[in-house]
């Protein structure tokens, strides 16, 4: 009885594209409000206002670096997305799991940014990505099993999309694993992956 | 008169698709904010992080379950639309309330969140899933009634779509009864019936 | 020279209608950021909990009423962007200053909420619902004077999206010039307005 | 390796379109934060409430300017979305980083809200606003360079866009360098120009 329901439910890949534009979308923007400008009291030249707003130059590294976590996974569910002929409920719901997961982010990160030198923001912002990248891996492989990609799909296409999210996966741990040295150099580390995936496709010669 | 301008309006399915995305987006997102980092003064030491962190984990819950609630309703109310030629001006009314009542759920949420041992927070939740669950069901009702469904719509997936609503909410109204006995226990089982939503098509042996 | 780029930007009304919705959706949804739990520490008792949330009450009542006007004016440009073929540049503008009136409403209604008993918040309220009515009649004389509408338009449609701005215009400023009683006539008249537009439709008997 | 990934990845331009609406749309009508009703406990009058009302000008100001700023950029990239036939995961990259530019208004915008007579806020809001438009020019560039337009372009279009981004630029330039007379002027100059993008349009014997 279930089964007739679930048959049904849940078809419409498109709507879980625009849900999950929308999630993205919003959790982008409220990563903003980790960057919130100095009281006014404290203010009384413009030499102080430079150094309150200098004060916030952590956060809006932590805040670029979210963003760009969040745009390296936008990407790779858009990627997955593209590929498929239909959803079933199933795949609706790993997908809702996803969106849950990229929701935490602005806690995350608002975590971090406020707690750097510990350790504990740390693990927590990498299990975040974890689980995001779980996540969308278990979704590729639900939707290769339950046969919702398009009929065309090139082998090296499937094989493209796992092997990009197991070393994504890889380099994160590493960087997490750098928080025994010191946090600094996790959170460095993490930036420097994350420029590479977002830069590497436009370094001449790659291209093409 | 009014009739003139009630048959013009209102009439995109898909337009009504796409407000319930962004509103389902940012409910969801919103949910987040009931986490908050912890102050920086009252930290001094990784181990006081882990106890402020740690006491957050009730919301952390709530949180999720949320979370669920919404996708539950999301995944509900796109078979409903999925199912849909057109709408027409009471439909997107309908909607509009259902809407309404997803907006409402960052509220009971943090609600729940922060007097999770008091009896009103928990019937509040619950008359707001149930809010949402007889406008729901009002809303295919009111799509059958006035012929906006697809011409092929088989009669098992009307009755199907209605059956899922009302065991849901008989569940649900089970689990906000067993606050006779304590809040915990209705969370617990509100918890339990949702996770077996979102889970159950994925056994083994159930699909197909 | 300027004409060149008026000539090729802002031409696309689903983008617009994506903008729209989404402006909808996160303006419908901070609503609720209106409506707060109470204090943890004023709380010592269920019977407290049952006063410090029924003391919500107006503000629930505030944010149905604002999420319905929201409600009728999304109806009412759904109509409109439902009759063009295209949009232009001048068009796309008229509708950012229509979203940019239709982005104040969290604003006006929390302003309401908190000081209901007060003119000028009223006055605020009900100049923000003239701005965007001005501006959605605007739009519509707009589209049809650069013939932006679908060429098999009926004229008794345009007739019949012009009346109901102006109509349902006259009965809001009526509301507002009640305050000269009290606001809480205002408040009222408004409500059984808006009611009026969101229910009428489904009256028995009014329907095809 | 990679190459492959890249081969795949964001090639759905309806996808970053669909982002991007919900990332203004956000932006958009977060800037209503900006603007706070006053404390219950320093109105005691409806002149108290004038007064406190009133002094809520200069942040309407700013949230219409900003509003203004943000519709002139997504008029600008919609523009250009228009004209692609597809997108790749080079270009997809450069409207995120559009994207994150688009997001930091709102901050920007609170910065200059509050502190609005000092220089640096100035330099911050212009300071945004050009890596806006740099990042909108690249992307153009991108796309030119990787054939990713529709083939009927005409050349006077592509040139009308990117001289259209040129001249806007240079005019905030100038600007933002009028505040070394002081940062009402830049603000006032700021304000002009970009009512000027946002009205010519539609001044008569223009259009057409």
């Amino acid at each position: 009885m279930p089964d007739s329901y679930n048959r049904i439910a849940g078809q419409n890949a498109e709507r879980l594209a625009a849900l999950s534009d929308g999630v993205f979308a919003v959790a982008m923007t409220l990563l903003v409000l980790n960057l919130r400008a100095p009281a006014v009291e404290a203010i009384h030249s413009e030499a102080d206002l430079w150094t309150a707003t200098g004060a916030l130059a952590p956060r809006l590294l932590m805040y670029m670096l979210s963003f760009m976590t969040l745009g390296i996974f936008w990407v790779g569910q858009q990627t997955q997305l593209n590929y498929l002929a239909r959803s079933d409920r199933s795949l609706s719901w790993i997908h809702l799991v996803f969106l849950f997961a990229v929701s935490m982010m602005p806690f995350s990160t608002s975590l971090l940014a406020q707690f750097t030198a510990y350790r504990l923001p740390l693990l927590i912002y990498w299990a975040n990505i974890l689980l995001i990248g779980i996540v969308l891996y278990a979704s590729w492989v639900c939707a290769l099993g339950s046969g919702l990609v398009k009929e065309d799909l090139a082998p090296q296409v499937s094989a493209a999309i796992k092997r990009r999210i197991l070393i994504a996966q890889a380099l994160y741990a590493l960087g997490a694993l750098l928080c025994v040295v010191n946090t600094y150099w996790s959170i460095g580390f993490i930036l420097l992956v994350e420029l590479n995936y977002a830069l590497a496709p436009r370094l001449p010669g790659r291209r093409r």
